[in-house]
């Protein structure tokens, strides 16, 4: 039967006497928008090859929907698939082997996923907020009634990332976690700086284009990619998942002249949401960080040569770095209907594995470390974090002693200088021409970078435009 | 317990009532070279830490060595640890769980694979060698046994490549997989381009840097590459290995001229290993290509913008198109004692994970798709392989009727151009200047432009040296 060529992988329930093949995986669905429809498609198109890699098939056999019509036109008149207005009917039926919460938000979310664990189903989620926000509650409860808890589309969601941090890099400790995880704000980036455009201008674009929503907070204010570094910085350290320690800083008052005063120092900017050893890692000792982990979203200068630096458009990209691999990255896609989809199956497909009597101490523990060996870490407040520094303080043009006064009065707030370097904007449309002292720093505690730029901004007569500062990683 | 911040994760042995802990996992070892060494620094460094992740610890009981004494000085003192010139005596011995096959190689390997296989042990090797070429035998007999065997080390080796085909993209139809799979080669591919080098010159370079070896035609002829593309494509496609089908092409015989060449226009010539579904993919058909799967090794121009272009020096990275995930990326370091290590302790941990009455049926099947759904595909011959093609002709320096004789004989061949552009060579130490009409076409029969190719040599008076073609990839 191993080389027979007639045995098409579609016919993988015929292939073998049906007691040598488990019964198929039975999913109740809640929610069938964009990531339940992808979902529904993908099982349905590539099911004889799912089941070829599962060993069982997998069926969607009862859906929640909140709009019957739309979900049964999803459906298309397919069989045997129960649909109802009613989540908790799905979340507690007794035919459903395993629960996929497509519905998003958190409230009610919270109390399907609580209730389908509490009647013994698996859950698959793809829903980053809620686990954010209430993932120690639902991990706690799925570990104590012996259930499984799988999130991969959580985090950039074409990509296995969770699965690389949870099962490919266990031999490592992990060093650092950083990336591109919100795809709306890298294509808001990524035109800004083709295009030349300002904030507003791109957010206009990547809404009229579909990749921004019409109320764009969530992601421009970096609120879901912290949601992401959140998941990511749990399983990397083996630490509970705490949302409201994580410092949150968007792209909304990101200016172009910093993108392209960026570049003309070989960097580019990227909101990056990063997930840091301190003082553990040999990394965080030379940098002279604090003990705890750093855990943070906040647009960065990343050397223009860095392979993150070339992931454009609304494409995703995860650094990690362990201290047996290296540096390695994952990319692909980071929203959608059906690369989500790839990664809601991809769950299923690791749930359809488990032996029926499989036991969580034989599972991959949900936050990647089994709970005796988590541990609390305190998460550095974002003053202590030491990071190298962008700073660009506008001057009137000129003068020619600019570069000597900024460095006095950084030198004066204890910020070292590594470069010093002055892009002049000639005058247009009536505006002034100014002067931009561009300063990179070395490592500095990120309060006192503070203190320096407040410094700055109140000197008399030095700035003739708020100044700026940015974080700069290198990535390595 | 949870979040006691007095709980290190190295106490984890500690943490928890003896009973609650299943008793370490049992490891023999054969060979304690670079890949040996680093698998037992990593597992004694980071010994808490996996244990904290694997639910239990993982503990090197007997290691084979050739040389006992170096093995002694690696092993350092530690206890408990049974030292054997005899790998036999490994491969069956009654206390050990799990073989690491560390020695490489695969006549010998496979006697002591197959040996520890039959006594029940689970195995876990990172040669891509022995797998590609005995593969099929070792599978089937751990299958029979109902024991592991696991390979993550095999390909790219810091990066979960193996993980993300059989489990993070289970989902997917795959449509092809392509990638940078050889250090040495892509090394040396990048300091010709960098330094505009010949390959004499950048292989005696990466010679003396380590990066190759001193018969380094295992690498530069594509063999290595291929054993990986080999396993990747079984992977991808759920068929038997069959490394005696691929077409093998090393990067020997490139010409410095064509690395510039294609710079020119927009490219970078890469090592690529492939494996492309044929007719099945939507893109195979669009393509025009035939039915069966391509499996391929070459050097290839990718546009100089892709992703791929930028991964340099001895750096991996492995491109995966499926149709609901889309093009995915994973890049790492492709070899080295510790990044290889990384992957062996990764498949220890799974291995670990598995309940000592797991059977096959529930298990990650090794070759992604469970024996009864996996199809001996055919592999495309290669003439039947549709690319785009790069075409190089030397003509002498000025002539006129360059392209138009050029474009005429690839007219009559049946190769139609998509551009054709003069690269014009100026005279130089007495060599005679010379044009280099270069071509790239639209996806063709490869046996086609191979016609081309022997009826533009053999044109009378047209070319000054032999003319060259090279595949294109556009990686989409």
């Amino acid at each position: 039967m191993f080389n027979d060529p007639h045995l098409s992988p579609l016919s993988v329930g015929e292939a073998l006497a049906p007691a040598a093949i488990p019964r198929p995986l039975r999913v109740g669905m809640i929610g069938i928008g964009t990531v339940g429809a992808g979902t529904w498609r993908v099982l349905r198109r590539n099911q004889g090859l799912i089941a070829g890699r599962a060993g069982r098939g997998i069926e969607i056999v009862a859906v929640a929907a909140r709009n019957l019509a739309r979900a049964a036109a999803v459906l298309d008149g397919v069989e045997g698939v129960e649909l109802t207005a009613d989540p908790l009917r799905v979340a507690t039926h007794p035919g459903v082997d395993v629960v996929v919460e497509a519905a998003g938000g958190t409230g009610p979310a919270r109390e399907w996923v609580l209730a389908a664990i509490a009647h013994g189903k698996h859950v698959v989620t793809a829903n980053k907020a809620l686990l954010a926000v209430h993932g120690n509650e639902i991990f706690a409860a799925a570990q104590q009634r012996g259930v499984a808890v799988a999130y991969e589309g959580a985090v950039a969601v074409s990509i296995p990332i969770i699965k690389a941090l949870r099962e490919g890099l266990t031999a490592n400790r992990i060093e650092w976690v950083a990336g591109i995880i919100n795809g709306t704000t890298n294509f808001i980036l990524t035109q800004m700086r083709d295009e030349g455009l300002d904030f507003d201008t791109a957010l206009a674009q990547a809404q009229a284009l579909g990749y921004a929503e019409a109320d764009p907070s969530f992601d421009v204010d970096g609120v879901d990619a912290a949601h992401k570094a959140t998941l990511l910085a749990a399983n990397a350290f083996g630490m509970p998942v705490g949302f409201e320690q994580a410092h949150v800083e968007g792209i909304r008052s990101l200016q172009a002249i910093d993108v392209a005063c960026a570049e003309t120092l070989g960097f580019r900017i990227k909101l990056l949401g990063i997930a840091r050893r301190g003082g553990a890692g040999a990394g965080g000792r030379e940098r002279g960080a604090a003990d705890g982990v750093e855990l943070r979203v906040h647009p960065a200068l990343v050397p223009a040569r860095h392979l993150l630096a070339q992931v454009d458009g609304s494409m995703n990209a995860v650094l990690v770095k362990g201290d047996a691999c290296g540096v390695t990255m994952y990319y692909g896609a980071g929203a959608g209907s059906e690369p989500t989809a790839s990664a809601v199956v991809a769950d299923l497909v690791d749930v359809a594995r488990l032996a029926a009597d499989s036991t969580a101490a034989h599972r991959v523990p949900p936050l990647a470390f089994h709970p005796h060996a988590q541990r609390d870490r305190a998460v550095l407040p974002m003053g202590d974090v030491r990071t190298r520094h962008y700073l660009r303080v506008p001057v009137a043009a000129g003068r020619a002693d600019a570069k000597e006064l900024v460095a006095g009065h950084l030198a004066a707030a204890g910020v070292p200088v590594q470069t010093l370097h002055v892009h002049a904007v000639p005058e247009t449309d009536g505006a002034a021409a100014i002067d931009h002292v561009l300063v990179v720093t070395p490592a500095v505690a990120d309060a006192q970078v503070q203190a320096a730029l407040e410094r700055l901004r109140d000197a008399p007569g030095l700035c003739v435009q708020a100044p700026v500062r940015l974080r700069v990683e290198m990535l390595e």
